[in-house]
């Protein structure tokens, strides 16, 4: 048996270019690790977590995380199984345990305690919740709207990328707490119905219609009190243009200006001053301490089925998250993007619940 | 006696064109008001404000204050004398009153009493200084500095239009609350060194020179906390490139935009999120209430020494005050820019401590 891996060679130009081998990233096979340190967990990924945030950390430039170095295994996190436990962690993890891993692009990984994170499935959860709406994409949705924005009770709240992993979360969290109007942009008509008639936003504004900017205007008829902002360039844009008075804007995200050679500040900035906007970049890991407390309401949520859950599951192992992570960027996806590495029937009877 | 007035009547394009008759204004002479209405006041205006934001009110769009109206006064506040009371204010004010007057561009002025702030003269203070450090632009500076982004001891400040009068002000007080280091951005070497010299900034940056971003980022080495914008452009976007992780920026102005027909937005914006920063605009009116204890505090910094003031009084009476404005953008202006409408030699005896 061996380990498929994908590593990154090439830097985008400024696009990813997903042909394994010619683009950004070749195919590399090794054995199966056999020997697992006694501080270390052998797992098998199943599911792979495709991310809008990847295309940054293959730019060489200050972030909040260093940029995955050329010729090392591409950085993400996977929800996969434990096949086998060092005799240090035998206490922590058993085999067949289901675990969040900081596993990279691999089929098999060894990993540390601190890079895998055992996953306790709540009342009506499922374990691969533990990647969207109960893991990273449902807190970032939570604190960019809870704490960054403070939405209230009577606010109009607008999404950009709303259909999402992150956005339709977030608009979903502005709807339970107490919104006025929740607005979201999304790329296709198809997007745009299902956030309406299954997640309940008031209105969705596909941004690809000629007349997206007045739909915005005629959505928002009080103005825009709370953007969480996936996506930055024109939208971001728009959006400043229509911000009412002491309005709050989470960044979150600027998915349309990650593969841009050349990115576009939003040239309404100006109404940051006469609107008086507070716009705030945050990065969900600064809010580690608060997570707990953030998934047991967003649990609470799930259970009540006040808050919705959507994945959207690429097939094909391993070698399709390339071409999974260009589509990510062209939008393919309606909730949570994963590929399925290895499906659920390959997966251990020990506690397989999947 | 006549009561010259400037009208405005032309919107610029963008540009705001000085020639009276021809350009954005015109010039018109009426009689001085001879009969005061019970309510009101007659005023002349010795010092007349030109400020940054008024090619702002010249641009019919949404903003913090209703545009001026074509066929107007210019907007403007004065230091003016009162010359007559009307019978219903004379417990208020006396004839030789200095006031800060909403008294437009003109010579004399009808104003109500809410359009006219009598000055207490603090020690060690000057009736004109109710319209630089002790007026609006030292309160902007007051505002935008201690409330917007909480500056703090061991911060690295960064000012743009660092020369002007509400910059040199913010400068100073980042300087008073303990700042580790406080740079300024201005457009000449005189006001580079008048900035280090003068007022105590670690270093003054001329944005004009060829390396200016390598200035920058040498004068920065552990980046920027606090950065107090008063341009816009391509400054605000140097700053974004190098702002510290949670930093604030406290969005004051964008004067080298204001004149621009298509707006530049800032093309490092995404450091927004991988710095987490805080972006606010922010207004002066918004903390009235607070006015009278920020006063304070700057009354007792410039009676100490602490904070310094400079004025920048451009001759030749009103018909001066549009190309003075096409000069205040130009960046003409070291200190408070003001038209000296009248010169003091002309005003009342009567308590004309000017």
């Amino acid at each position: 048996m061996s380990n498929k891996q994908i590593i990154y060679t090439t830097p985008p130009a400024p696009a990813i270019d997903p042909s394994l081998g010619t683009g950004t990233f070749r195919l590399n096979t090794l054995p199966i690790p056999k020997d697992v340190p006694t501080d270390k967990l052998l797992v098998r990924v199943h599911y792979l977590s495709l991310d809008p945030a990847m295309r940054q950390w293959l730019t060489a430039k200050r972030s909040y995380i260093a940029p995955v170095e050329q010729g090392a295994i591409m950085r993400g996190q996977s929800i996969a199984q434990v096949l086998a436990v060092g005799s240090g962690l035998s206490s922590k993890y058993s085999k067949g345990d289901w675990v969040v891993a900081s596993s990279g692009w691999q089929e098999y990984a060894v990993v540390s305690a601190k890079e895998a994170e055992k996953i306790t499935v709540p009342a009506g959860g499922r374990p691969t919740d533990a990647m969207s709406v109960l893991g990273m994409t449902g807190l970032t949705a939570y604190f960019g709207m809870v704490e960054i924005a403070q939405v209230k009770k009577g606010d109009t709240v607008v999404v950009s990328g709303a259909a999402g992993a992150t956005g339709m979360v977030a608009g979903q969290i502005a709807r339970i707490k107490g919104a006025k109007r929740v607005v979201g942009l999304a790329g296709t008509k198809d997007k745009c119905d299902f956030l309406v008639r299954e997640l309940g936003f008031d209105s969705a504004i596909n941004y690809k219609d000629a007349d997206w900017r007045k739909q915005l205007k005629l959505a928002t008829p009080e103005y825009i009190d709370v953007f969480f902002d996936n996506t930055g360039g024109d939208i971001l844009d728009a959006c400043l243009a229509r911000a009412a008075t002491n309005s709050r804007f989470a960044i979150c995200g600027a998915i349309s200006q990650y593969n841009a050679a050349k990115p576009q500040g939003p040239a309404s900035f100006m109404s940051v001053i006469s609107q008086r906007i507070t716009m705030k970049g945050f990065i969900v890991f600064d809010h580690v301490k608060q997570f707990p407390a953030a998934l047991k309401e967003l649990g609470s949520w799930l259970a009540e089925g006040k808050l919705k859950r959507k994945e959207h599951i690429v097939p094909g192992g391993l070698e399709a998250a390339p071409q999974g992570l260009v589509d990510l960027y062209a939008g393919a996806n309606t909730g949570k993007m994963m590929v399925e590495v290895a499906p659920v029937s390959e997966a251990l009877a020990v506690k397989a619940k999947l």
